[in-house]
């Protein structure tokens, strides 16, 4: 069963190219936090704006650059149900754990209940991989509700899913309709990780885990031990710098905010934008409140 | 410090008339249960369907009719400042505790954080009673961030927030802006009841609570106990019955469910309409599943 | 059948209170421009912070001091189904042409198709003046779609519908729907008056009328002689004015306005608040720049 | 200048390829309508479900066998303003006549007034074909608001907007500020084209141009000659057939109605869901009711 804090980690550019050295340099300081694992092409690796081949070559090098404790989940939704299936097993190839399936987007108003089921379950029977299911209503305009996901994680071969809807009573059903399955409810973001622990999640893709995996695997920790008093201060702790590096400042936050912690930022690619100058101090003032650099 | 949950009671109504004589026997029968009190003219109360001359007599009849150690927290907000201090300071005669101020609601352009801010300044100062807000975006087409609330909680009057919002983000950040204030923040349903503890919420204010609220109470107990799990299989059980007599069958549901349990429903006023048969068999099934009947 | 272009006029205010002599100036001046009439007790007219008595009065008031041929409609619409229709029958016996019935709005879950089917009809058949129908999703959070208001049109009493919601396509369905009845389509705004008269409205309830009423009459007759260019042209010259007094700047920027233009403004009731004078600065060059002064 | 009805058209597939031969069939029969010429790659053609390669296949063999006095306009907007450029531009190779470039969206929060203003200005530099801007909220969940239109009307290769918002004051405040410029504005939808000629559209991209190109085109004749009698009449008939082939069944409905008409509808891809015999039922009473079969 798939658990705890994983980085769902951001792709360094330089010159508009992926920067594998200072993603390298990344994985590195990585591996010697408390994390689970990693996500690779996730939303804030800017897996929108990769080709097909550039994310088979970036997950193979992140599964070749980190210890073998620690996992790696690759986001390998695509649009169509046929490329998904093509992507997720060529990740499967270079060593992926897991994929996680985002839920096809463009067309919205075809992604009815039943095309969602048919295209997970399609998904799940031909990729050979543990298929987390990832649903991300601020990016993708589509929310999979829990009666969905409930009756998806009955396959044999969907084990858990990414919720970053930040609906926590969606989440609560989603736990509440699996506690006999061996499903893993995971938490989309950091601001709202002690209560999904609180109705059943069991691990957390969270974007503040980039720059504070402690403080986070801590907040989990305590909650494990029963120390709901330190678990509320540490989710206190994680809201601001968890907003400055997701709606605040968005991709470019995090990138500014690693590199204040010293890790490599890099590039966004275009048409993304860069975290202004204003940004940045606001990003710095608030990683010093919270005590992080 | 107001804490503890409140079940905001329905207002019975017959040949389109408040029944005060069903009122006594619900009152009688919710003055057994361990709430710490009841909401009156709140969103289940149909306050919107009611006269300010009918208000003020509910809040009156009420109180005289529950024991003095069950608080009475009255719902006043009108959509203008004016209206909002007459009736609470007329409730304040009739003897309740505390106040529950909704956002004025109609001109959403309008209401934006100056003008809310004036309008909750003025009636803290002017209302002899202890003021909560009233968040309620569902209804109302308004909400109150977390900035604002947290600036508000400043004003000595101003001692807490019913948030109905569902989101858990925004009430954890109310709970962090607010540790060193005494400010009471109650979750506004009974779905979210345990993730709002979690981040610092002390109360509720729960339509479930009218119906199972050995329950509600069993799990904020469970929760200040450090018994998670208990906790967690206890939200897990309100979730149906929750979303039963509020998003999914609305205050006619409440009515009907209130029936099965031997409570007095009454009517709904019009426009708003009486469950259906269907209806009625759907919410009798979720509570038996919930063990409630 | 109720055509041709209506103001919405707003209610002056003096120390809180209704402003009867301003509100007399304004209306001599109305009765000078090529105006249908007027609605009283519409948004603009801050009636949801008008108590029953003092919404009688003022239609009474206004209907007194407005000549014979310009239609007063009055806008009833209230929460319950009987106070829309106890206010309703009241504004007859004061003299009001017609009434303009608002959706209830508060308990949106509950609104569905069959509660506003029931209510409207029960108001139509009840109410001794004819019924528009007033659709202001921007304000109630409520939307009348087309198939409800197509059906409420065959009642004999229910004679028009005011859609401000701004979509031109369900605007077309109702004209589309109801070539066959007498039943009179008003644009809601005078952003899409044009619009709204291409696909078969008849009229408008305007906030922008009540500052230009004759560019609005102009381009109705512009666009019933044919002159497409022209109708074009007004219409394009209604926008950032018909902007300025509606979303932009609300009622508080209306008022202003009219002050600009020799009407009495007034002020507004609490919690909305007046024009700053940013928006008074910006007020007069939008005014300016279309002519208007 | 670009202007008059352009039909959006769909890709057939054959178990689950480009189906060729079928193409070829429909572009026979639309070029023997009235059609100003078509868009390939819009979202009816399924273009993100189709690969880069696909694409630049797809625009050459439209343009092979349209006649030369059919426009082909190429949708080439992708999530990069690096891949946009070099599609774009490979599109000119094979012959398009212009560019039509949606929104990049999956980074909502992102994707805000300064990003978009940049990469349609890059893109409007790089690319050697005219450029429209395609604002698609119902798909993208990002919405061009008209004062960046604007702005962007500017620039001397960014020559015009299909604006599918339904948003008719938007559209009628793009028409109104770029009256001094060469600028096109296309209706994005049938349901809106009489409304949006009157505020100043010169042409439409249509759904229902698919199926109904006389309809659509007679529409626009009749809006020219000043016949709004005519024109109403013709946007009235058009709302229930554009509205099956578009928000009631999607894009399997739009390939259902072709088949019914004696053009090759073909298969979606997957995810998306082909027309159910239920929906198959409805399109052809609403086409028989509009007297196209």
């Amino acid at each position: 069963m798939i658990k705890g804090i994983f980085a769902p980690i951001p792709t360094p550019f330089k010159n508009g190219e992926i920067d594998y050295s200072s993603l390298k340099a990344n994985l590195e300081k990585w591996a010697k936090t408390p994390l689970s694992g990693v996500v690779v092409l996730g939303s804030n690796g800017e897996f929108a704006y990769l080709s097909h081949q550039e994310k088979v070559e970036l997950v193979a090098f992140v599964r070749k650059n980190l210890p073998a404790d620690k996992k790696v989940i690759a986001g390998t939704g695509c649009e169509t149900t046929a490329e998904t299936i093509i992507l997720s097993n060529k990740v499967a190839e270079v060593g992926a754990d897991a994929v996680l399936i985002l839920t096809p987007y463009y067309y919205k108003g075809a992604m009815k209940d039943a095309a969602l089921k048919a295209h997970f379950l399609a998904v799940a029977d031909a990729v050979k991989l543990p298929v987390m299911l990832y649903n991300m209503p601020g990016n993708s305009g589509i929310n999979m509700n829990s009666g969905l996901v409930v009756e998806l994680a009955k396959h044999p071969n969907i084990v858990g899913v990414k919720d970053s809807s930040g609906n926590i009573v969606q989440i609560a059903e989603i736990c509440a309709g699996t506690t006999n399955e061996e499903f893993s409810v995971f938490a989309g973001s950091g601001s709202f990780l002690l209560p999904a622990f609180a109705v059943g999640a069991v691990g957390g893709t969270l974007a503040v885990a980039n720059i504070m995996p402690e403080t986070c695997v801590a907040l989990v920790d305590a909650f494990q031990a029963g120390d709901l008093a330190l678990a509320k201060e540490l989710q206190h702790k994680l809201l601001a710098p968890n907003k400055a590096v997701t709606a605040q400042f968005g991709i470019g936050g995090l990138k500014a905010a690693l590199e204040m912690l010293g890790y490599n930022g890099g590039e966004v690619r275009k048409p993304m934008l860069p975290a202004s100058e204003e940004a940045k101090v606001a990003i710095k003032k608030i990683l010093e409140t919270a005590g992080v650099i």
